[in-house]
């Protein structure tokens, strides 16, 4: 299908990452068979995570082998250290699992060493390990969190954030995701920040994945478009983020839904490459998997009827 | 106050118009006069509505009579005939009341037989009585519902718009405000209608008035912005919107949440003139107001920190 626009659908990743109660493996796999089906080329399907520290990803291996390669899909796995990259090696050299994996840092050293739990050059030096260990067999995305702002600095030089994606390209990465952590961002950052990788970094794929902590997620998109960026994430229902108030910002901390992220793509005649009569239905089905109403207007309201004229 | 944008406060009548439960009078009024002291140079206050159909506004003179006279702040009151325009003169000439009214149509003829009750021809000459009888006496504000799409015909064609604003202007209006009253507007569409119309009516303020149904919402205002508009309409809360689904459009179809839109601007350096120390204590009065959480992501979250900044 003709697209204008690549979406990642971040649901089973990103937005399960800090959920209480485990949602059933078969659950996440028949969702995750979903959103291959309404046509996302990119799905954030779990975590190489220590399963004593995120329960959740304990499944990950047993769900990715049961998910089938579809050609043109790319499920994405984060990977935390070298130990993780292993066990993504080992799933796929037995004929399965993830065929992109991600690696983060953080743009500020107090995000880092609170939320990575290292400085920001022991980061590097681990994520330098993961690269070298992956290059080659995985699309690699390097994700670069509070790239716009940083809830404990405040602004984050934009110099920082360039020579982190310079810092990712030498380590072979494809693609690099500017994380807007905590809804920091304003859009002439947006546009000045990936205006200035489109033209310093035009080797990798920029990838926008902003939090929608102060509703301005919607916002800070257009403004990535008008700039270039082509690559969005975003989540059903706008499910995600850290639920630590104090700790990382606090209240909603969750992703862009992607029921309103592609609502208002396709009324702007952009095109997301996906199908429309079902995206609702799926939206259903990932609000019915964690038994609570999800934070997507579009859910409650239905497609913008614009978006659905030829 | 030195400010880049002039914001209208629509809480008290927009937000409240279906809202189920009679808002006491004093409490109405103790939120409008705190809406003054932050800044706000416009506040919709009441509606010179039928108690009979509209008890809410039932106390529209009595809530007028207890606010005070302040230099530069105006209140609006909505009327929906000639006879709300002679009640709002008689309280102008008891010394009271509002200084600012609202006129009202429809840019679509379903919706205006359907939300006026009349046919645009029947209420284009109701609006011009109106105006005939209020002019001089109060800045008027001509209103022009689904400007940007009409949830029973789709699209409205530009030109009925322009043609509607230049009604409005040879009536004597002062300012038109263009509603997307069901979240159907596009960025683009957005940027196209009030250019023309700042072009072809250099006259009249003109003010961009858009629920967050799809949540596009700040997405527009920050289109508006860019071509020009410096009048926008939002409400603590996001709250507001039509309660029937089926008839008009359905799900969540409030105003955009001032918290949201006061964060988003100031964070762009686009100044609102308004207290930024106290926006959330007033937000968490209108919250306590209706006793219920409402639809800021601002208030759950606090403002953006790099709105904060010098």
């Amino acid at each position: 299908m003709t697209r204008d626009v690549i979406l990642c659908e971040c649901y089973a990743r990103d937005g399960l990452q800090h959920e209480a109660r485990f949602i059933d493996t078969s659950v996440k796999a028949d969702l995750i068979q979903r959103f291959a089906a309404l046509g996302f080329e990119r799905i954030e399907a779990t975590s190489y995570s220590n399963p004593a520290v995120v329960p959740q990803f304990a499944d990950a291996s047993e769900l990715l082998a049961t998910l089938p390669r579809r050609e043109g899909v790319w499920y994405k796995a984060t990977c935390a250290n070298v130990r993780a990259v292993e066990r993504a090696l080992a799933d796929l050299d037995a004929g399965h699992g993830a065929n992109e994996i991600s690696l983060l840092v953080s743009a500020s050293e107090s995000h880092s060493q609170r939320n990575l739990k290292r400085t920001r050059e022991e980061q590097w030096r681990n994520v330098a390990a993961m690269a070298e260990r992956a290059h080659g067999r995985f699309r690699m995305v390097g994700t670069i969190s509070v790239a716009f702002g940083c809830p404990f600095e405040g602004r984050v030089d934009e110099a920082t954030v360039v020579d982190d994606a310079r810092r990712f390209a030498e380590l072979g990465v494809d693609a690099v995701t500017l994380g807007d952590t905590t809804g920091m961002a304003a859009p002439q950052a947006v546009q000045g920040l990936f205006r200035v990788l489109l033209r310093e970094c035009p080797q990798l794929a920029l990838v926008a994945h902003f939090h929608d902590t102060r509703g301005t997620g919607l916002v800070n998109y257009v403004a990535a478009l008008e700039a270039g960026v082509r690559y969005f994430d975003s989540a059903f229902g706008g499910v995600g983020g850290h639920p630590d108030k104090v700790k990382y910002g606090g209240g909603h901390t969750g992703n862009v839904a992607t029921e309103d992220l592609v609502s208002l793509f396709e009324s702007m005649g952009v095109r997301t490459g996906l199908d429309l009569q079902q995206l609702l239905e799926v939206s259903r089905l990932c609000q019915q998997a964690l038994g609570r109403e999800l934070h997507s207007r579009v859910a409650a309201s239905g497609l913008n009827p614009l978006a659905l004229r030829p």
